[in-house]
């Protein structure tokens, strides 16, 4: 089988560095195809945890290979892994994401999101490819710890999921999250827009929430205001 | 004179896009040179809003030049300026990176320091050139409003604001963020380390904080981390 770099339209992907396939074949082993470890690469402690985590993975030093995948360089181990499918827990919180737009936002969302214990993430179409390498660079492996599935509207999540209560975070939004109490005994989706558009005005409601900020900068970005979001829910669920 | 690509040498810099062109003429005119505007722009509003806050600045339609500054194209308005020094205040509270070493990040944390009303922020060397076009693009204007100081030391920093209670945001800490409680009445220094190794050891006191997360990630990334320092803090703050 020969790899050549990705498409959103293969059946597999991989990831560049040695923690983020750490992380891949710590969380999906099977669905690991093949490791490529450069012939420069001799740290023995990294070589020998991969070796005792690859269970039916292949091992192949290719350095060709390698840099035409890391056309940026510095990269000696390559994980090269199946795309899978996962579903969301009905029985968690959620983070909704309609239509992200930037990779590595999004790899940063992931990321904040494993951070704050939030594993279940929905992303709404027309949204970036959660497998393409850039994104899963971006997260650092943290996107093979969670369960991320994709739904082709945001009607299709909520009648998935209606028994979370949708807590949308909008401009609009009367309510703050600064005054905002979460109800601790419901389940919650934390549903956020677009980089540049937003949510739709027609899912402004009374469980709505804007981050209070200055009228000196038009909005925060997207990823801060998600950690933001993931900080103040997850301090509140634990008190 | 002649205009060339940015350099961290020469004395002046410039926007790309209508609205950090806009801020830049708000908040410094008197620092403005020239404004490049493309002959295919024809936002009247836009145009009549530029000619309004100009001033002395020279105004030139020059597609070629605006081709060679933003080499991405899809810009139509070029503020030009010459670079300028700003001081902290010293009444007020103070955002302190050490060593940022990426401009997309150094933009955002621009951003939303502004975006929480902490408007005056120390740059400890070596750290990026705040005035590189990419920060300026990432801060969407939002530079031009803040009071922005390069201190060669950490120490230097403290020597400048000796009143200033220290608070250094570090994976070492035992209080987290969650438990603290700031003290309204004194003046704050929130400090933050570069994004690979973070603060130095030493910087460790009875005043550093964690931002409490899961040890299924190594960290949080800077601006989020960032972001939900200053929500926290200016919330408590305001009550």
């Amino acid at each position: 089988m020969e790899i050549k770099s990705y498409k959103k339209d293969t059946f597999y992907s991989y990831t560049l560095g040695a923690f983020p396939t750490i992380e891949l074949l710590k969380n999906h082993p099977h669905h690991v195809i093949k490791i490529l470890i450069h012939t420069s690469f001799t740290n023995k402690e990294v070589i020998n945890l991969i070796l005792s985590l690859k269970g039916n993975a292949e091992i192949e030093y290719n350095d060709k290979l390698i840099n035409k995948l890391s056309p940026k360089g510095n990269c000696y181990i390559v994980g090269v892994f199946k795309k899978y499918a996962s579903s969301l827990d009905s029985s968690k919180d959620h983070v909704v994401l309609v239509n992200p737009s930037d990779m590595g936002n999004l790899g940063t969302i992931i990321r904040s999101s494993l951070g704050f214990g939030i594993e279940n993430i929905a992303l709404i179409r027309p949204g970036v490819d959660i497998f393409d390498p850039k994104v899963l660079r971006a997260s650092m492996g943290a996107i093979f710890s969670l369960n991320i599935q994709y739904f082709d509207t945001y009607d299709d999540y909520k009648k998935a999921f209606p028994n979370h209560i949708k807590r949308t975070f909008m401009l609009q939004a009367k309510k703050t999250l600064q005054e905002t109490k979460f109800d601790k005994d419901s389940l919650t989706s934390l549903v956020f827009g677009n980089e540049a558009t937003g949510l739709d005005h027609s899912l402004l409601d009374e469980n709505s929430i804007i981050i209070s900020h200055s009228d000196k900068i038009d909005s925060l970005n997207l990823p801060s205001s998600l950690a933001i979001a993931l900080y103040e829910f997850t301090k509140q669920k634990k008190i």
